[in-house]
């Protein structure tokens, strides 16, 4: 977790961030009428940016949700490694993964070839088979990530945000040239249904699957009007099925199901295939009932049978695929002439089916890639020429998650194909565990970036985590999990050979350089009374073991002064440990490299040692000096 | 964590127990005058007490506390590792451990034989350097400590307590034979200073090193008259004294130093030496200045320094090393005609240094040793009588205790040695550890165990976890965490070689006998409508992988139904892991050995499958039939 006491002495929970900020003491009761960020819709989407902006005490921000209160059930359940990665920097991965199901496996079960009629266990395969992440892939409801996310929002962050419930947004005008350019009519839900103006910086709608956000911004739903439906229920069973507490892919004779166990060791999640539908069927599949869904679940079962003690959710779920062709309100034609302020994320930028269990997952991811951007723009950090990237990242993995769903999809309702559904699975187990994300070359991935430096470490990709060893305690770490959504760049400076002190080293010239040239983004973008590492975290990575590290011949740079009472922090300086060598499992020259990684956790570039003014150049194409 | 949704889903946080038991609507304003247990004094020994009393919803339980709040500041911050396993049986290790500093090694300071008025660094050693534990040694603040466990108390557990503050103990009277034998006199601190009878079944004094209880049932605090001093101060700290952030035993010319890092990356615990005090002195050394403690903390740092610029809390520490006779009021020559009602634990039991870092947790494991019995004996599970074996087990522990101690503190303040200080840190590593408590043969730790049967599990010592592979659902699990602190007793039961379901195996065998035989404890104790499992926590551990297990086949006994939807738990068959082997690894008997651990976690039984009868005979020394 982060550091504390550097304020002086804390005696509660030092998660508690101290509150700062605008407008803390008195919330207003409504949703106030001026505001740098309206949020509309507290799914996944919306509850993500929510808790990113409440990191930026400075930022006036209000989330608006349609619903009376929280979720309650149902919707998505799973969590891919790489939003379990994103939880711990938002500081409650652990307390996700104590509550929830863990996926190791999947069993696959097809028509016994000796008795077509039943079903047999034709395979199992591991989850991770190529250890794509240190973190689990997990199953818990969406209800409880997005309690999560608004206790940290409202607990734990700067901000102290909770959400306006039983407020819908109705439609938005942009009225280019104002400070508080757009703006955006709201309805009370139900009482009267008062109405309430409210001018906002920006708009993000994270409205879901029927936005009215995209509408407003005549941004087009693009995609195949086929439906696919799926009876859907989270159950509370008694079965002789024997992998009723494991991740199932079951085709039958009689359909197909998709098994998902559930937290807490009774639940699980049916999905029952019904079918493509046509667009001209008028939805009548939705009209199936819950009975049936049990039926048919047992039929696919054959032999074992399901006896259903409770039935806590059920839904027929129907959905296309679709993309969204921009994720702003800056026409194509005019991207670059102006800058957006309008936004849309998650299911209202693309649906698809609940199959590959993407759903929450890229939704979240939508919102974390904007969340800094807008905490930035609004501090007055970068200009909002920032935002745009926001589309052009986004827009193409929407399109990628698309395709692969696509083919996911109809893999699971074939029974004879060219590939078996298990190869497919497990070859490209990257894609749904998140990590297949690779953003291209633009101001935020430095094109010159020296990919050789290190060859471990692929440039646009999120940066995957090894464990260094910490000076300061000699405690082994895992350097990419000090990385907390605080909406802080991390530096990763990894050493030339030469031990810290030793004259002449390039890692002390590059300091030096950092903390005395005045383009350095150390020194340009730092304002009065702010930490040295208020914008970038930098860290050392020296070749040596942490042990032989001297700290005190280190640079400066790195031993930065912190709070109040001025205190040195000594926890940026690192070696190798015991177990792993960093340099060696990740490729890094050993002549010493700098790799810059986002707010968002991707790696923005890759510059040699010797190069210190490439890094400055790379900051100055996102950031401004005051 | 525990398992959960098998009432009925959950939507909110399931880490909440359903609220059970008494007086839950009507927390009185003023301590209740007619109780079950009475608590007095809320510091690590009263606050474990509250937390697992808080389990049993009918026990009506209330802790009165001097204070008129939380600690705040101060006090003990050594958590061993034997701590951090209870914790995780109450739910909150990881929270603890993402919060606390960990030590992983030690540095030894000396006077730099160049030149004796400067120290140097003389030994490194590794904190857990033969493995004792999968769990860290920490260093966070007592006050954290006991906040997480009024959390559990107040919020998780099903009885919802809160302590009463600012209610002082005056003294008691033991009516014998009345229903409520405790007559203890309290007094509101403060505002008039109220006085308040509460007549209590029984009474738990955990009121620290001044113990009013102590006193008032007339056990003798025996040992040294000579007190030790030291200067204790919470301080944030610029300094190049590169060990800063690692735990230092410093010797030096002018005086020694014991020096912890804190939670949080700038705090530092600093003992400064003052010496050996006569009692005659009149504690004069109270009156030491902070100053004074700073400016000998700098000349034993020399050539380094200290630049302190907040001091948190300081105090001069002074402690004899002292046990007393017995912890509860049955005097020494009538133990085993009548019963205790009293009961002393933690410093009111036993003080000593703070070097070894002991206080906060053997006292804790006090209470953790007393609490089950009392919760079981007033649920009327067992006689009275079990509650003799908290002197008997717990007064050795702390003459252990106080002899290590002395021990302890005489070496760090000598120069020369016949043993050098780091070698005998690493010698005694498990006392510290809080792993190196072995119970003796009694009603509670079977003397008739066959430890043969399984060599690498001791009898009497706590149950240390071996990993498993769970079958329900193929998630690798540390066996022993699965253990919460949730009064039950675990009873372990490996497997013969035979698969489930062979015929006529050891395991059937056992599991029918237990399943039909009235004098079986799952049926000769169980009540009217409780889970089978609702005293006993039977597990299955097959010598087969877990993959190869048949769930179908597997003994009733081990899937028990639970809760109102008659929801079968599946989650009690394990088998081996691809990386271990429980049977190797604890050199467990082939033919198949059953393994009972009670609710604080030590090996209470170890008896081979073929002798169910004796597990029977080992419950009925301890429970008895409604
Ligand atoms: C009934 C249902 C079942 C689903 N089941 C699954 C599943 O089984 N598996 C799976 O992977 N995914 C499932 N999904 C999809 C998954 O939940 C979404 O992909 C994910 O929630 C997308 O997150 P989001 O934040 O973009 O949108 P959403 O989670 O849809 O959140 C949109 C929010 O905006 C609110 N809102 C909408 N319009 C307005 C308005 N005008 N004003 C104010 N608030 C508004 C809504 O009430 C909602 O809270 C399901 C979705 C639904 C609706
Ligand atoms: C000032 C101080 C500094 C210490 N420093 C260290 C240290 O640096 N390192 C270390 O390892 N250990 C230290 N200790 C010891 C360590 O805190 C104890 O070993 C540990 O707290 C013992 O736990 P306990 O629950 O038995 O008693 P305590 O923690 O002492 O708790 C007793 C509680 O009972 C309350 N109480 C007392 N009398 C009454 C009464 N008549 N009525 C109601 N309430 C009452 C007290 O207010 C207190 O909250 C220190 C103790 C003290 C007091």
């Amino acid at each position: 977790m982060q550091q504390f006491h550097h304020h002086g002495y804390v005696s509660t929970n030092p998660r508690v961030k101290p509150a700062a900020g605008v407008g803390l003491e008195e919330r207003p009761a409504d949703p106030p009428t001026e505001l740098d960020v309206l949020i509309v819709g507290s799914g996944p989407a919306g509850m993500l940016m929510f808790s990113q902006l409440a990191e930026f005490g400075d930022v006036r921000t209000a989330m608006i949700e349609r619903r009376e209160g929280r979720l309650v059930l149902g919707h998505a359940d799973g969590v891919q490694q790489r939003s379990v990665e994103m939880f711990q920097a938002f500081g409650f991965a652990d307390e996700v993964i104590a509550e929830a199901y863990r996926i190791t496996e999947t069993s696959f079960w097809k028509p016994d070839p000796a008795n077509p009629d039943h079903i047999y266990r034709a395979a199992r395969t591991p989850d991770d088979p190529l250890g794509i992440s240190e973190f689990p892939h997990l199953i818990i409801n969406q209800a409880r990530i997005l309690d999560y996310l608004r206790e940290r929002a409202g607990t734990y962050s700067p901000a102290r945000l909770s959400p306006y419930y039983g407020w819908e947004f109705l439609d938005l005008e942009v009225v280019d040239g104002e400070e508080y350019p757009v703006h955006a009519r709201l309805r009370r839900v139900g009482d009267g249904g008062e109405e309430r103006l409210v001018r906002t910086k920006y708009l993000f709608g994270a409205d879901g699957a029927h936005s009215r956000v995209r509408r407003a911004i005549g941004a087009q739903h693009l995609g195949k009007a086929q439906l696919h439906a799926w009876g859907v229920m989270d159950v509370l069973v008694n079965t002789d099925f024997p992998d009723i507490r494991n991740k199932a892919i079951i085709q039958s004779r009689h359909g197909s199901i998709l098994h998902i166990p559930r937290e807490g060791g009774y639940l699980a999640r049916i999905y029952v295939d019904l079918g493509a539908q046509s667009a001209e069927d008028d939805h009548a599949v939705r009209q199936t009932p819950i009975d049936e869904i049990i039926r048919r679940a047992n039929a696919i079962l054959t032999p074992y049978s399901l006896d259903v003690r409770e039935v806590a959710w059920w839904s027929v779920y129907e959905v296309g695929h679709r993309v969204t062709d921009r994720f702003d309100d800056v026409p194509t034609d005019e991207v670059g002439t102006r800058d957006p302020h309008v936004f849309i994320a998650g299911d209202a930028c693309h649906t698809h089916s609940a199959k590959a269990g993407q759903g929450m997952n890229v939704s979240m991811q939508d919102a974390f890639n904007l969340g800094w951007k807008l905490g930035h723009v609004l501090t007055g950090r970068a200009p909002a020429s920032l935002l745009a990237t926001y589309t052009a990242e986004r827009q193409q993995i929407a399109q990628d998650l698309i395709d692969f769903d696509s083919r996911w999809s109809s893999m699971m309702v074939k029974e004879e194909a060219e590939e078996s559904i298990e190869d497919f699975y497990v070859r490209t187990a990257e894609f749904p565990a998140g990590f297949m994300t690779q953003y291209r070359p633009s101001i935020l991935t430095w094109g010159d970036s020296d990919q050789e430096a290190a060859r471990g470490i692929p440039l646009g990709k999120r940066f995957k985590s090894v464990e260094v060893g910490r000076r300061s305690d000699a405690n082994p770490k895992q350097l990419g999990h000090l990385h907390e959504a605080d909406g802080r760049w991390r530096l990763y400076v990894f050493a030339d050979e030469a031990p810290a002190g030793a004259p002449d080293s390039a890692l002390a010239r590059w300091a030096m350089w950092m903390s005395e040239n005045p383009v350095s983004p150390f020194r340009a973008y730092r304002r009065q009374g702010e930490d040295l590492d208020a914008l970038i975290d930098a860290k050392v990575i020296y070749q040596q073991h942490h042990h032989d590290i001297d700290p005190n011949a280190v640079p400066e740079l790195f031993k930065p002064v912190t709070g109040g009472l001025e205190l040195v922090n000594l926890e940026k300086i690192f070696g190798i440990t015991d177990d792993v060598d960093i340099f060696a499992e990740r490729e890094i020259d050993r002549g010493g490299v700098v790799v810059a990684v986002r707010p968002d956790m991707y790696v923005a570039a890759i510059v040699p040692l010797s190069r210190p003014s490439e890094i400055a150049d790379f900051f100055a194409g996102i950031y401004r000096r005051d």
